[in-house]
């Protein structure tokens, strides 16, 4: 695994000459107490820096040209979140180093699977070339799922040629989730020829295996999975840890596993857990932070300090074969944190790559993005008109997409519907409205049309591009000219979310990379995101994250009835079914 | 790391079918109780294997093709031995597998860097050529130190174009024991070039400091260096594993460390250490055995079995990087040990990629040598007769090599010494008796001539082309006659050992591979050893394992005076020396 970011810091004479003593450290981190991942212990010591590795630690090392003061603070290896995906931010590379780095992550290993379904490998081309230069170790898994199905159109399809591609990338370090566990458990040529090509290179694979258990889960794991973060409850958690796979325990902002799988955690098994954040969106990141929050969760929970540092520093860069990560010892790489304390792990300084990026809790170097147009201007429909959202019916009764309180899960519901000359209408007093699912990929005209109930919009309509996992446009309304100018909208603004009321746009956040993400900073999303949630409200909207809800509204592998720009699929059956129940 | 043993025992789909119980397992190994490495649990299981792989392990699993009886038993991963020198068993590779799988031994990782000092990269190649077909998973750290210094003739000469070379070759995996500490510290340009090219494959570079500490051993550390299997205290211990190394601790047959550092191991840093062997000779191998002798010694000391057994299995597999090993989990490789119980770890079955290959502590299966011609005859010298040995001396007082009991260290000392017309002969009143040192491998005439004191020989000459690490001929004897003879005999067998009375062998083992090995059984060579012994024994031999010393007396890396090809070494100086005093 070559990785063109490790060399180029590190000059290894003069690494040794600083360990040495024949040479001041160019960074001392001094009177910290340091947590020893390796040994499992915390004591005081000096830290030098040579470059960008750890050169010296222990009493000896008095001298740098530049001193960071750690007395009365703890030293930590920078913070590694070893299952994420970047896209559920909205922030683009460079703008989320800016908001977690403070939070003491220098590490990151993602899926792309939501800009690889709209932009393929070019998408994943451009979330390498746009975390070249940021204080932040970017690292991708090869996505194994694009699309998601075969009954929805995406951007892209990736069979085991691209993954063999992908895996020869500079920074690609393994195979991403393999959501597809029937394909595994069938044997299916793609999905083995991934992991083949997975394995050949010795590179780890992780899983994505809600709630799969006795032999099925076996059979998951034999085919050399090696790691779960769908994991709801300990007896699932520890099934899984006892067949090798590693568990990761998600604390992120749909799903919050910790305080269920924490108790599977013993000295026996803890090198095999990690802490991930899967998906956080925008606010949680402003309000909670990033795996700083996963520590002081842990800890709170009564984990043992040092084992929870483990679990988001050494267990991560063993779980993917980076023997130059997560440990603050000498010849590792120079990313470290310094903390208040081993409870509230308030971050003061963070040093990435033997460089202060971080001090007194704040960035102190320029992170730069860099606007890249070419993955501007995705969002490419066929034409859109009020007519694009007739929906005839013959009878009286449709199948309707049924909301549940913080679920994603949805209902198949069949109700009696409102129609004007033979063709459905939105119901606000039944909250029966009508959702549509717009190719936008290629052009092709494809729209899926259906119904929602549970949303409580009472005027206009709500549109978005980010809509897993194919990233079509979604837009649900209580009219179909309000639905149209909503759609009109989104194509102008590149992709995004957006709220129109009698043809106006009453609020909406841009995402113009991929209609995905923003190139604006972590504050200026997470507002936008405030007043979008305001005025869905006061429109009527019930769920707390109504594009959240959107989003997963045309996601056809989580049951039971689902929107996709092929239309209405029994997720149960999966298979593609009619409106008319 | 491609590993063209690992990929066709893979079946994958048959692996799943099996895992799923839609197929019977080829082998169901049934009724024992599991050590799970992942969990650090020991439980009851029933484990099905697919072709070469893990598929299942659960109760769940009850059909087999063919099936082993556990019960009462325990099912353990196969053992790793972490580092060792094949050569030290004087065995090739077959005969070495054929010694210690019945032992329990899976796999082995070696720094063949007593026949590259001989052959060369065709040494190596010779030992993965002659270990494709053996029932044992032999891995080969590239080595760095050939030969060991400049002021010895060996018969090749590594720089990092050819440590490069390894590093591409299959079943390389990583840079073999930095024996060269000095070019560690002082930043040798050849020493960094190897290191770099190890990092640059993100491949595990071994370590070999004894004693080394403070500042010294955090700059081997930061080069770096992860292993070391040199400890002697426990303190040395904890500082090396406190500074991110693994601490392999050494069991073997010349240096035995296991009860001053397994004290080291605690809850919290045992996943960083091992246990290992380092060299282990044949009587050895044949009264104790070989990583199952480790084991039994561990848990006889106090260390958990499971601890014990993670030491000599997962916990090497991650020190190199195998996610394919080291454990009895689904998707491993299906080596695996059946023992009587975790205190003898008597060994009753080994399934060795899915087959049996030992049963009823006995070998099942044929594995067979491959008769190799090419790395026979590798002993040339220039002429040698009874002039060689000729040793004038101006003065009565010479240098002396004084042999210390049980030590590899020897004296430098200053005698009066017999002398016959100007020329110093044996007196084996004072027990002072000429060494030399033949150069063997390019015929190049050179001949190192020294003294040594302390062996006790009486009668006769003791040659080997065992002389570490440039392998050179060392002969010791009581006349020029029969040590000319003696060298005579060697070439003749093309090296090995050899005893010579009066112009007559009394005993001899012969090592035609490379001068190094023996292609016989280990019991014929033990047996050949044992006579050796008694025979010296017999002509006034004072140390336990002659051949050993003998072998040791050229190494000059080793203090305090050393005996080359090219003269006499003060290793305290580093430098060679007249033999006049």
């Amino acid at each position: 695994m070559p990785d063109e970011t490790a060399s180029h810091t590190h000059n290894l004479s003069h690494t040794i000459r600083v360990a040495r003593g024949l040479a001041p450290a160019d960074l001392l981190v001094r009177g910290g107490t340091v947590v020893n991942v390796a040994s499992g212990e915390v004591y005081p010591a000096n830290v030098a820096l040579a470059g960008g590795t750890v050169a010296g630690i222990g009493p000896d090392y008095t001298e740098g040209r530049e001193v960071i003061d750690a007395a009365g603070r703890f030293v930590l290896p920078g913070l590694i979140d070893a299952h994420m995906h970047l896209e559920s931010s909205l922030l683009t590379p460079a703008e989320f180093a800016r908001a977690v780095v403070p939070h003491g992550t220098t590490s990151i290993v993602i899926d792309p699977h939501e800009i690889a379904n709209v932009l393929g490998l070019a998408g994943i081309r451009y979330i390498l070339q746009a975390s070249r230069e940021i204080p932040l170790n970017l690292f991708v898994m090869a996505s194994s799922c694009v699309p998601a199905t075969d009954m929805e159109t995406a951007g892209a399809a990736f069979g085991e040629a691209e993954i063999r591609e992908l895996l020869g990338w500079d920074r690609v370090i393994g195979l991403a989730e393999m959501m597809n566990v029937p394909a595994v458990l069938g044997g299916a040529e793609g999905a083995l020829g991934m992991l083949a090509a997975a394995r050949e290179r010795g590179l780890p694979v992780d899983g994505h295996a809600p709630g799969l258990s006795g032999r099925d889960v076996v059979a998951y794991a034999a085919a050399g999975i090696r790691s779960d973060h769908e994991c709801t409850t300990a007896a699932e958690g520890l099934e899984k840890l006892r067949l090798g796979m590693y568990l990761m325990i998600r604390e992120g902002s749909a799903a919050r596993n910790m305080e269920a799988l924490l108790p599977v955690v013993t000295e026996g098994n803890h090198r095999r857990c990690l802490l991930v954040s899967d998906d956080t969106h925008p606010h949680d990141l402003v309000s909670r932070g990033h795996m700083d929050h996963a520590l002081r969760k842990a800890v709170s929970l009564g984990l043992d300090p040092v084992r929870a540092v483990q679990m988001v520093t050494i267990n991560a860069a063993e779980a993917f074969g980076r023997k130059d990560l997560g440990a603050v010892l000498p010849g590792y790489r120079a990313d470290l944190v310094v903390v208040d304390d081993l409870a509230g792990f308030r971050v003061d300084t963070v040093v990435k790559d033997g460089r202060p990026v971080v001090q007194g809790g704040r960035l102190a170097v320029p992170v730069r993005g860099r606007p890249d147009p070419s993955v501007y201007k995705s969002i490419r429909t066929g034409a859109v008109t009020e007519a694009s959202f007739r929906l005839p019916l013959a009878g009286g009764r449709a199948r309707v997409i049924g909301l549940t309180a913080d679920q994603l899960i949805t209902e198949h519901r069949v109700a009696a519907v409102r129609t004007e000359d033979g063709c459905v209408v939105s119901d606000t007093e039944a909250d029966i409205l009508k959702l549509a699912v717009i190719e936008r990929h290629n052009a092709t005209g494809n729209i899926g049309l259906g119904l929602v109930q549970g949303l409580g919009l009472k005027r206009g309509a709500m549109a978005s591009s980010v809509a897993h996992d194919s990233h079509n446009l979604i837009v649900v309304g209580v009219n179909d000219r309000d639905m149209a100018a909503a759609v009109r909208a989104l194509t102008e603004m590149g992709g995004g979310f957006v709220i129109v009321v009698d043809g106006e746009v009453r609020a909406s956040l841009a995402l113009p990379v991929a209609g995905l993400m923003s190139e604006a900073p972590l504050e200026e999303v997470a507002a936008a995101g405030g007043r979008l949630r305001a005025v869905a409200r006061e429109l009527g909207v019930a769920p707390e994250a109504p594009f959240v809800t959107l989003s997963f509204l045309a996601l056809p592998v989580i049951p039971e009835l689902k929107l996709t720009d092929r239309g209405l699929v029994d997720v149960s059956r999966f298979t593609l079914v009619d409106l008319a129940a």
